[in-house]
């Protein structure tokens, strides 16, 4: 029994604000993102907000994937959680480049013993906005 | 424009294995959790995994809560992305109570500018099970 899981959580900047704001392409990224990882989709459940921003969530059999945006700010906020032999990386990748992103911060925790743990480090994946 | 957001990584062991196996009552108790918070729910999506687990999402107007159980092992990993005036902690209390924990560990990560943050710390509840 195995309760072990990645928990990727990443924060997308200087996203084009036209893409953050429509949830058909954000959809279309989560799910194409999933695919990329090797993952297998469940269920997908994503919510336009006015005057603007989605909100969605890809149930994965290997957990899941959510996404917050914030077109205004060309901003998008990640978590993709997983269990299994799931290629994070990857999923991380191809979201950058169909969001359009110009820097990415990323945060790794493992789930499933968080007693244990008494820090997690954070790292940026050195993009050349500040 | 505020992208602030406050996300609470909980991890909840020693729950009845029956109540973690129960897909519709795992979504209801998710749901009341995010009414005790005072968030407003948008959709809810649940799956039911053989030969046992249940992951679900909510999505809130607020953001998101999550649910992955593992109940061969009385462990579900919770995760409440909140923006705006939710009170996360009496999510955490409903769902703790309702799960039936015996003990619960917590993670909260500022959202927003996790390139500014070094590390992150991590707490049990001091429950009384190692």
């Amino acid at each position: 029994m195995r309760t072990e899981g990645r928990h990727l959580l990443v924060e997308y900047h200087g996203c084009p604000s036209a893409r953050l704001n429509d949830v058909g392409a954000v959809e279309s990224i989560l799910n194409d993102a999933a695919v990329a990882a090797g993952a297998t989709v469940v269920q997908s459940a994503f919510h336009p907000f006015r005057p603007q921003g989605v909100s969605g969530v890809v149930i994965l059999a290997e957990s899941h994937l959510s996404v917050h945006t914030w077109p205004e700010a060309g901003y998008a906020a990640v978590d993709l959680y997983t269990c299994g032999a799931v290629d994070a990386e990857a999923a991380h990748v191809w979201m950058a480049r169909a969001l359009g992103a110009r820097r990415s911060d990323l945060v790794w925790v493992d789930r499933g013993h968080l007693g244990a743990a008494r820090s997690i480090a954070v790292r940026g994946d050195g993009g050349a906005d500040p």
